[in-house]
Parts: structure tokens; C-alpha cells; sequence
């Protein structure tokens, strides 16, 4: 068990790291941060879990191997960091993942000598990121998508239902979700083939088969379940953060045109289920702690399963750039931030569990795409060229309604601290055509 | 590699076997069958694999030590048998289910004296199914959930939408799906608690938080993929079957009311997301084939990526019983046949990875409630009940709405051979009251 005052001097703003770059203040993965991942490299191919610092990655299994790195429970039969996936780490509980930051925290320090001196040591536990290989994070057993995105939902029900009454009636009284795809979702720099799918036509009584023509992103943050619940067991909302590892940046994939013909009655379903983007690393909630603030204010009050004190929203800013293959330079598409969230993570955690449903280790919840009060904040190129009306201008000429082969989009997030970022990292995908 | 002659004679009327209870006509596991399941015993909890002849399990592990069967790949690293899911055991490869599937026919047919002869042997390897506990067949990667019955759909938008137009334009071009929740399929004979959720009701403004008061079955049947597809490469219809292990029956629970305020616009979430039961025993394509018919007129003729020659419709009898908590005898509720699906299995597989969406081994896939065309065919009490306007009558007395507490619901599905039956067992849940 870890006090909680080591849990706190993780958090401290002064902290340094004998690491350089970590200093960096437009540096992502400061002392403060310390998410993890699952990396390979090419002098070992085995995947393993690591911890981003500065543009650096922490071997964990070299450091256990040491002595230098103590995981407080081996339930999971030992070597829990030689793993392609976080999932058996994470399962040790959220005891192990504090105290394992917390040794990191003090093993990285600027005035630790241990590692910093140890110059055989640091070669073979520290590698360069730039030299590895990111690999999709966790085993995702279960993937659900929320829409929890006040902005987002009036933007949409503006364009496909009326714009008077956008938001559904029961769009303020739960956060709305979904059931998505996990096979489908893959990690930061894969590329993502454009689907192909049904296409209907305003002019056409009958569908058409071909590639999708309103290729789409959706900018959004995702939660990783630490703690899952029994089947018929709900995860309270004051207790929700509890069973939250951390989070990534999640793009969810959009084909605009196959989901406007398939969607009624049961969701989006082809177009979603082709690629869904994750950042390769898992910011925990513990490195958010100093960026909480209070989410805006919920009008109707939530029904009772729904309520929890104190602030339950995150300051993390958010950007998407996108870059035609010919470009060098990358245009900025959207700049918003997570703390617009109308529905609470805990709260979605509450609702999607309140009919006894069983979450598992290592399930991903997308947040739905994140859009802010105003055009340049629309977290999707539906809402920021108005389903293609008002294409956006690139920086090297030409504009953009809908996503074209060869695009590269890129989301990028991060919490800014005073002369320090927790930061995600990018997530990136690049476009190639549709098969034929 | 074995022949296809010897794969025809697994399927030989005639052939009969020395497990006399496996030549009972109404048995539904005869040497035809040979479906295959996971169980345990109280002489032996360790999961393995098994495969039901009359009311016998056959302990495939057993057998393999014994040297009587030789599993064609050691991909898995050997004991494919002695595993908590089939899932390695599948994933050798059709050939490798087909191989064992002969072996086990050939042991078990009545002329065949190596088991039959050897009682010690033959007392290791059959298990009274009386005896057995059966458990999750796979481990579920995903689960997803069609919508291919005509007559459901037809009956659920004329309550819900318009009788006039009932079929949405959509349902006649595609099979219409959605994702459902992996992580709440569970095996016959777990009991279902009711859930909690929100319900809006009619003379309320705002919805109420509690228990389910529209609790319903959805009668339908599964199939099981046996071979993934890769991200990005679809499946062609006419080869979609061979991408399929086996069928189970499945019970959508489904709480409608929770549904009906939920759904709009992204689906059925927690309405669905409480539980979905599946039968233990997965009956291979294989064992099907002697059934399989033609399936209704599809009109219009689909897109060409839905198209297929042949039959691919399969005659299995289904029917549906409701046994109160207190009462002896079970009322049928429901009478209908698998061969009334509008979309075949094969182009659910095709149009679910037509995007490009990679499947997996163990991926589920729901057929969509199997109404028929009369009233006592419904696969739903929303159907048969036309939404609780007209309960059912109970043998017992009193009469049913929607399920209520302590209920017990069975479905039940087999083939009618000359003189035996290819059957799946029985597919059971029992209500308890929700969470206070």
C-alpha cells in the first residue's frame, strides 16, 4: 500500500528528471506523467510494458530484473512485464499500478543516483522512442462509445433531425452509448483503409455499393477499465473513477455516407466498425489528478444513479491536424478541450453498468466526439464544414469536406501544468484508398 | 485432410450407435450430431472439451490420451482438449473439426468395438450429462447481433413506427446489425437478475429510475465464427459458410422499455447489455448440412457483394416455453422455424466485413428474433403479446404480459431427421427480482 503522500510528490509541479528531455515544458511525457505502454524494438523483438519519459522509454521488466522495481502482487504468475498487453498489470489493482508510478517517480528524480549513475543499466532500461515499436496498449475485451458531447449532439440533430429540437429528450438525462467494435481498434500509425460500404444516393431510389465518399474522423478521449464489476453488480458513480486505469486519444473512424443510410434503428454499425485509432499510451488517472475541474453544469439534475460530488471533468486540450500526402506542412482542423464534456466518465461508467452489466479489465470507453461552443472547435468535419457545405482551406492550398486518400489526421492532447504537460502523445492515421 | 465420403457418412440416417440413448428418435444429440461443448464434473472440475451423444458427453482429452484420436494440428501446443473455451481447438481449422468430428463417428457407431468393448476405458471417457456441468462453449471476442427476421421487423415497426410503411427502406437492402456486449453472454442455466434502468413513462415528463416492467425473450439462434478475416479484407458471400464453426440458440433478453426510450439514436444499449444466454453445445455447419433449404425469395435481388448460389436456409424447428416460478408445466409460447430468415448467414458475414471489419475465432453472431408469420410463430412477448395488449394464456392458469419474476424460459431447436434429430439442447434462464 502507498501513502498518499508519495502519491502527491509524483504529482509535484518542481519535480525534475536526471532524463533531459523530460524538462522540456512542450515535452508530453514530463515526471509528472509516466503512462504506459507496450513497446518492442529492434535489437528485442518481445513486446513488453514501458513508460514514457521525455522521448525516452522505461524498460520495466529490465528494472524488476535489477531489484530496482517491486510489483506488490505477482498473482498474475510473475514477469507481468513481459506482457503484449498492459491487461495482467493493470489486473494486479490499482495498489500496484500507484505504487509502481511512485517508484518510477523516485528511481527518475533528478537527484536519484541509483539508475542515473548506473551507466550499463540506464543503456539497457531506457530506450530511445524514436528506435521502438508501439503496439496497441491493452487487450481490449469490450468497446463502448458514448456521445457525451452537448455541442456534438445539437451539431448533429441540427443537420439530421431539427434544428429546434436538436437534442433528443433523452440525451439530457443519460449519456447515450452504444456498443462498438474492439476487434477493429488499432494503435497510433496504422494506416486506415477506407471502407466500403452502401451509399444512397439523393437521386437513386436504390443503394449503390462503392468506396465511402464523407470519410470522417471523430476526435475523442477513451477510458480504460482497471477495475472491472461482476455481472449484476453496478459500479456506483461516486465510486466510478475507481475502476478507471487511465485514458488515450481515441479517433472514431466515420463513414458519414454508409451511416446516414444504415443507422435507423440500431445504431451505427458499418460505419464505425472498419478502424478505430488509440494512442499508444495510457495517461493514468492519477497523473490527471492535478488538471480536474468541475464538469459544466448538468440541467436537468441526473437522476440519483447518476449524481456524485465534487468536479468530475478534466482541463486536457485537444487539437486535430490534417496533412495531404504531398504536404509538408499540416493544417490545424479543430483546437478544443475535454472539459467541455456534458456527461462525466464516472457517469458513463454508472449508467453502462446500472443494468448489471460486467465490465472487464482492459475495456476501452470512447467519450463521443468532442466538440467545443464554437466552428473551430467541432471535434468531426461534419460539424466543421457542415456535412461538406463549407469545405475547411489548407495551409498549402486546396480545402477539405470530407477526408481524402492519403490524408494523414493527427490528434494530439495534453494537460498543461505550470512549466510542465501530462500529455498523450499523437494519434495517427493515415488514409489509403478503398479496395476494388 | 479427410475425404469428403468419410465427412457424407457422419451424416448417414442409418448410421446408429452403440450409446443407446443416442438412437432415441427425440434425442436431440445422436451419432449425427456430435456437437461440441466445454464441461466439468464433480470428479473433475477442470474445463475441457466434450461432444454430446445421447445423454452422454464423450471427453475428447480421454480419448486423445487413449490414442483413439489424433487431432491433425498441434498449433495450440497440444491438449486442445484440456482448455476452458473451444477456441484453440477451433482455431486448428476446419479440417482439424471436420477430423475429429469423423474420428468421434467412427468410434461411436455401434459396429465399432475399440470403446464400446473396453469398459474402463468407456467409463473414463463418457460422462453422464446428468452429472456434467456445462459451461461457455467460447470465449466471445465480440458479439454481434442481426435483424434478418421479416416478420420481426415487420411486427416491430408496425407497433413502434408506422404500419403502413413497417419495414424501414434499409432493412430489404442489407442485413441490418448491431454490436451487442460481449461480456454479458452467459450459458444456459445462469440465472438472469432484472435489470434497473430508466423508463419514461407516459404520464411522467421526466423518465424514473427501476426495475424493468417490460421484460422480454428474443428467440434466436447464433453462429460462431471458426475462421477470422484479417482488418481490411472482406469476406466474399459465397464463401462466407466456410468461415463458420457452429450454431447455438440464443436468448437476447431484451428489457423494452429501457429499449424504447434508450434507442434513439444510436441503438439498443442497456436494454440488450444485462445478459444474453446461449445454449452449451455448438452444432457444427456440418451436422447441419442434411437440413439445409432454400431460403424465402429476396426481392429486390441484393447488391452483388450479397449474392450467393445455392441454398442457404436451414429447416430447424423452434419453440419457445415459459414455466412460472410455481408451476409444473411449462406453456409453449412459441412455434417457429429458422428457415423463415430473410438474410442468411453467409450474407450477415459478408456485409458485416464488407467495411473491411476483421472477425475472430469465437465471434458471435445473433440471427435477430425468428418470428414466423402467425401469431403463436413471435419470437418476442412484444410480438405475440403486440406489446402486453394481449397476454398469453398460462397452461397453469393466469396469463403473461411480459416475463415476471421467477419465470423460467427455455428454448429449445432441432432438425427432424428420418427417425432422429440434430438438435441443440435446451437454451435456459431463469428471472430473479432486480437490485433494490
Amino acid at each position: 500500500m502507498s501513502a498518499l503522500s508519495d502519491l502527491h510528490a509524483t504529482l509535484d509541479p518542481s519535480r525534475r528528471s536526471w532524463v533531459e528531455s523530460a524538462n522540456d515544458p512542450t515535452s508530453d511525457f514530463s515526471i509528472q506523467n509516466l503512462p504506459f505502454g507496450i513497446f518492442s524494438d529492434a535489437l528485442n523483438s518481445t513486446r513488453r510494458v514501458g513508460v514514457a519519459i521525455g522521448d525516452r522509454i522505461v524498460d520495466l521488466a529490465v528494472l524488476e530484473g535489477a531489484g530496482l522495481l517491486t510489483v506488490p502482487s505477482s498473482a498474475a504468475g510473475g514477469n507481468v512485464f513481459v506482457r503484449d498487453a498492459l491487461n495482467d498489470f493493470i489486473a494486479l489493482g490499482r495498489d500496484a499500478w500507484r505504487s509502481v508510478r511512485i517508484q518510477l517517480s523516485g528511481l527518475l528524480a533528478h537527484d536519484h543516483a541509483t539508475l542515473r549513475d548506473d551507466a550499463e543499466l540506464r543503456s539497457r532500461a531506457l530506450i530511445r522512442q524514436a528506435d521502438a515499436q508501439l503496439h496497441l496498449p491493452v487487450q481490449i475485451p469490450g468497446y463502448t462509445d458514448f456521445y457525451s458531447s452537448k455541442e456534438h449532439a445539437t451539431h448533429v440533430g441540427s443537420m439530421f433531425r431539427d434544428p429546434k429540437n436538436a437534442l433528443l429528450p433523452n440525451w439530457s438525462e443519460m449519456p447515450i452509448g452504444y456498443n462498438g467494435r474492439a476487434s477493429s481498434v488499432v494503435v497510433s500509425g496504422t494506416p486506415v483503409r477506407r471502407p466500403n460500404g452502401q451509399l444512397k444516393l439523393p437521386d437513386q431510389e436504390r443503394p449503390v455499393f462503392g468506396a465511402c465518399r464523407k470519410l470522417d474522423i471523430e476526435l475523442e478521449t477513451g477510458f480504460v477499465i482497471g477495475q472491472g464489476n461482476a455481472l449484476g453488480e453496478p459500479v456506483a458513480c461516486e465510486n466510478a473513477e475507481a475502476h478507471i486505469f487511465g485514458m488515450v486519444l481515441l479517433n472514431d473512424w466515420s463513414a458519414r455516407d454508409i451511416q446516414q443510410w444504415e443507422y435507423v434503428p440500431l445504431g451505427p454499425f458499418n460505419a464505425k466498425t472498419f478502424a478505430t485509432t488509440i494512442s499508444p499510451w495510457i495517461v493514468t488517472l492519477d497523473a490527471l489528478e492535478p488538471f480536474r475541474v468541475a464538469q459544466p453544469v448538468q440541467e436537468p439534475e441526473p437522476l440519483a444513479y447518476l449524481r456524485h460530488d465534487g468536479k468530475h471533468g478534466f482541463d486536457i486540450a485537444l487539437e486535430v491536424t490534417l496533412r495531404p500526402q504531398q504536404s509538408k506542412q499540416p493544417t490545424t482542423i479543430s483546437r478544443t478541450n475535454f472539459k467541455h464534456m456534458y456527461w462525466t466518465m464516472a457517469q458513463q461508467l454508472a449508467h453502462h453498468t446500472v443494468s448489471g452489466c460486467n465490465t472487464r479489465v482492459g475495456d476501452l470507453m470512447g467519450s463521443g466526439t468532442i466538440s467545443g461552443p464554437t466552428a473551430d472547435s467541432c471535434g468531426s468535419l461534419l460539424e466543421s464544414t457542415w456535412n461538406g457545405k463549407n469545405p475547411l482551406e489548407l495551409k498549402e492550398g486546396g480545402v477539405r469536406a470530407f477526408i481524402e486518400d492519403g490524408d494523414e489526421l493527427t490528434l494530439a492532447g495534453w494537460c498543461q501544468g505550470d512549466g510542465y504537460r501530462v500529455g498523450f502523445g499523437t494519434c495517427v492515421g493515415q488514409i489509403l484508398p478503398a479496395l476494388k
